[in-house]
């Protein structure tokens, strides 16, 4: 079990980049985003209508405290991953995150607070270089689904793309 | 040599998601990041910055015709692989990327004309499932480059970062 939580939304400024995290956080493995910040029902709205329409099982929900939802999830024992250029490279530290434990992958906006270093158990930087919680988000689970995430098939869809060299190909499923 | 083309940027919706498409295609090896769609010196100058003070080499500019661009590199023998949803799977074709040939890759926005998946050499997918241009292009480089492309050093920067478990070490270097 793989969950995301995006920390510190806010609707105005971060609608698309969130939407892409959310998305993102689907199509490469995670089962569950939890958005953290502005309460943004819109934006839940979209994410829910493309699990309507492309599959899940995904789930996304609202919480208004990100302290406790990484408290609940370490006292479970689960695990704490966030993301940050600041981290420890993750290419040395991905194959010690590959065990049983439930994955819970924080990522940031603007202004992560202190207190996120010190409760996650890994601070894993994909390169420390700026670019984007998106790429952070898609590389990491990326290497640690090795590949397999690619493959992955989504139940309950509505349409589905049959890949092709040129143009579109879609077909409806019910 | 690897150089990415944006098409479609729009000023006010896209400025986002365009710098992120920008930094995570500096931070993920390629070299160069060309734009089409409005021009943006803002965008332009805010991605120029990142290069000064984190190293390069990484250059932007702003193309009228985005046609041109392709055709122009087609005609002196680079490959053109546009990411689109509705392409081949990445992990198909990935090896077969994998030559002395300099790349364009192409990513669009909202709407992508038809004639890009003509024109491009290959229309590749990383999964066919929606996401993001930004997760997209970064998985597409991690692949090709195999994960060097996290280990790559930055030229002339101001500043680097020092991975750590907990907390910011960032260091300045001249």
């Amino acid at each position: 079990m793989i969950a995301v939580l995006r920390l510190g939304h806010r609707k105005k400024r971060d609608a698309r980049v969130t939407t892409h995290v959310c998305l993102a956080a689907r199509a490469f493995g995670a089962s569950k985003i939890i958005l953290s910040g502005e309460k943004d029902e819109k934006l839940i709205k979209n994410v829910e209508d493309v699990v309507e329409r492309w599959g899940g099982p995904f789930s996304i929900e609202y919480c208004k405290n990100w302290r406790k939802v990484i408290k609940n999830w370490k006292s479970k024992g689960g695990e704490v991953i966030h993301l940050t250029m600041y981290g420890l490279p993750v290419q040395k530290v991905i194959d010690k995150l590959k065990n049983d434990k439930d994955k819970l992958i924080v990522v940031g906006s603007s202004k992560v607070p202190g207190e996120v270093f010190e409760l996650a158990d890994w601070n894993v930087a994909v390169t420390n270089q700026p670019h984007s919680e998106v790429s952070s988000l898609a590389v990491f689970l990326h290497m640690f689904f090795e590949g397999s995430e690619l493959e992955k098939k989504f139940k309950n869809a509505k349409i589905k793309i049959i890949p092709s060299k040129k143009g579109k190909k879609i077909i409806e499923l019910k």
